[in-house]
């Protein structure tokens, strides 16, 4: 397949890349590298010894992307470009939903003029909320409380009108629950800018000496530890979970969403301990009052995915621990 | 004020801009013309003895936008420019939402930009699906089946997001019922092109001749004479709510949501036989199928908009249709 990948320098866009291309698919990757780096191209090249092609550039860029199409012969598109922090979302919502639902309609409306009709969507469990029962299925009631999570939201939402108005039209939410680790090449990785929000960048930029402690967000939810549960899966199986998708799409029409987890959670300091095993350091923390807008625990039902699209994750919480090291200590080498 | 109207040449913007102006506003309008006509403006002129500054051109252009918050020192902004054809949405369920949301996004960072804080944005009451219980309070719950309803209630939750993040901000988003009628003048008045999708217009271009035979949409509802019950608002008492709404925002910040209806509701039966005796004229009519989307019955509560804004909608069935027919004749003349 021809597939163009939107924000394909990211974290989860460069994981995309690699396997897509070690499947044998041609990839061309449009990023406009508001937080991410030209050189993750040559990251990838160099894992998988060829070029995607490369175009820096805006997703709702819709004469772009429409050459873009031409030139690569396109007939897939995997959707992940758009602005990540929940935090900064809810401080400039205008920002977020600009850049993420004008950005998809500009793809949208480019893909539709050149008869591109097979779309794979960067979704997220965060639209599920406060989880009401566990393990979270694809009906669990969405309910978002923050910007970024409305504007996937608003996304899916639109697919689903365009694919009922288009039959040919083919589209895959996958709803994300907590990426983490990097390819074992260590060559790319999650390495975002500033003070990391997540668990696993942050932990590690500790165990690196970057950062002095671990904050701990809530110590006294009602969970086994007391700190927050989590459904983590390793980026690699994430990214194996969109070339399956790719695959759905070529025998189904229609609108679809699944989730992308392990259907195990662990908590904060489970996963700190792992870390600590995995990497020989010690990740000193303190625990602190709780983050506004997070829930005790989440994890999903992943039997949707299994069964439909006939992925699995399967990496282990060590081999997430172990990547995200490999990738730090190469960094620092670099 | 000097309020910034979009959309202020089409069926609603027009009776605003009157009414606006009548009770000593400044108004300008911005419009594309795309589904109206550069003569409103000379019949608004006509109306109140004075002109709108008029600018046409798309309320998602953020320099044009800023550049007429500037030069008019607008402190308030009502929106209402937008597509509006329910069964064209769910065609091009894309062009829906690029227009009316990404129209929105720009007018409201230029509102940012030039720190404009009181935004009055029209809603509909078609976000409320079909009724759980009534008269339909504000509290109803949400439930949109097609890309014209979405676009609304992305938006209302848009501009919630919006107000949290801007202490400053406030907004109150009308949630209209059915707007009939025209202004007493007959000079402006609802024409939409092409085949009316909506009742009194079909009605009106039945009793001038233009159309044939009114087609009424199922006669097999659960109502009291079989055809569908809708709350009929006169456009002047709709307008009127727009100033009310514009005053609430000099004394309160924070998002707010009001439905405008008169609080009762009509059949189509009800509405052809009110059209009659004022008109004189016999509408012939076949009751066909029920059309996909429409709903049995539906009426507003109306308490929060009377208790808040201190607006109540004063005009009879009789003005509505007597009103309507007045603006079509007069076009019949011109």
């Amino acid at each position: 397949m021809n597939v163009l990948l939107t924000g394909g320098c990211g974290y989860i866009g460069s994981h995309v890349a690699v396997v897509l291309m070690s499947a044998g698919h041609r990839v061309s990757i449009v990023d406009n590298l508001s937080n991410s780096s030209r050189t993750v191209v040559d990251r990838i090249s160099a894992i998988v010894g060829q070029s995607p092609a490369f175009y820096c550039g805006d997703v709702g860029d819709v004469e772009l992307v429409r050459s873009i199409i031409r030139e690569n012969s396109i007939d897939s598109v995997i959707h992940l470009a758009g602005f990540k922090s929940v935090g900064e979302s809810v401080q400039l919502p205008l920002k977020y939903y600009q850049n993420n639902i004008c950005g998809a309609l500009g793809l949208l409306q480019a893909m539709e003029a050149e008869s591109v009709s097979h779309l794979v969507f960067s979704s997220s469990a965060t639209i599920y909320g406060d989880p009401q029962y566990l393990p979270v299925d694809e009906a669990h009631p969405q309910h978002v409380i923050n910007a970024y999570g409305r504007s996937k939201l608003h996304i899916e939402d639109m697919l689903r009108d365009v694919s009922a108005a288009r039959p040919s039209f083919g589209v895959v939410c996958l709803r994300y629950f907590n990426p983490v680790g990097a390819h074992p090449s260590g060559f790319i990785g999650d390495r975002p800018r500033g003070i990391p929000n997540n668990l696993m960048p942050y932990v590690v930029q500790v165990a690196s000496g970057e950062l002095e402690r671990l904050r701990v967000f809530g110590g006294d939810y009602p969970t086994p530890d007391g700190t927050g549960v989590r459904d983590y899966i390793h980026v690699m199986d994430l990214a194996e979970g969109h070339v399956a998708a790719l695959n759905y799409l070529s025998s189904h029409s229609g609108w679809h969403a699944f989730n992308l987890g392990t259907g195990r959670g662990y908590s904060v300091l489970e996963m700190v301990r792992a870390f600590e095993a995995e990497s020989g350091q010690t990740i000193p923390f303190e625990i602190t009052d709780r983050r506004q807008g997070d829930v005790a625990c989440s994890y999903a039902d992943i039997r949707s995915a299994a069964r439909e699209l006939n992925w699995r994750a399967t990496r282990s919480l060590e081999d997430m621990c172990s990547s995200a090291w490999a990738f730090q200590r190469r960094l620092s080498v670099d």
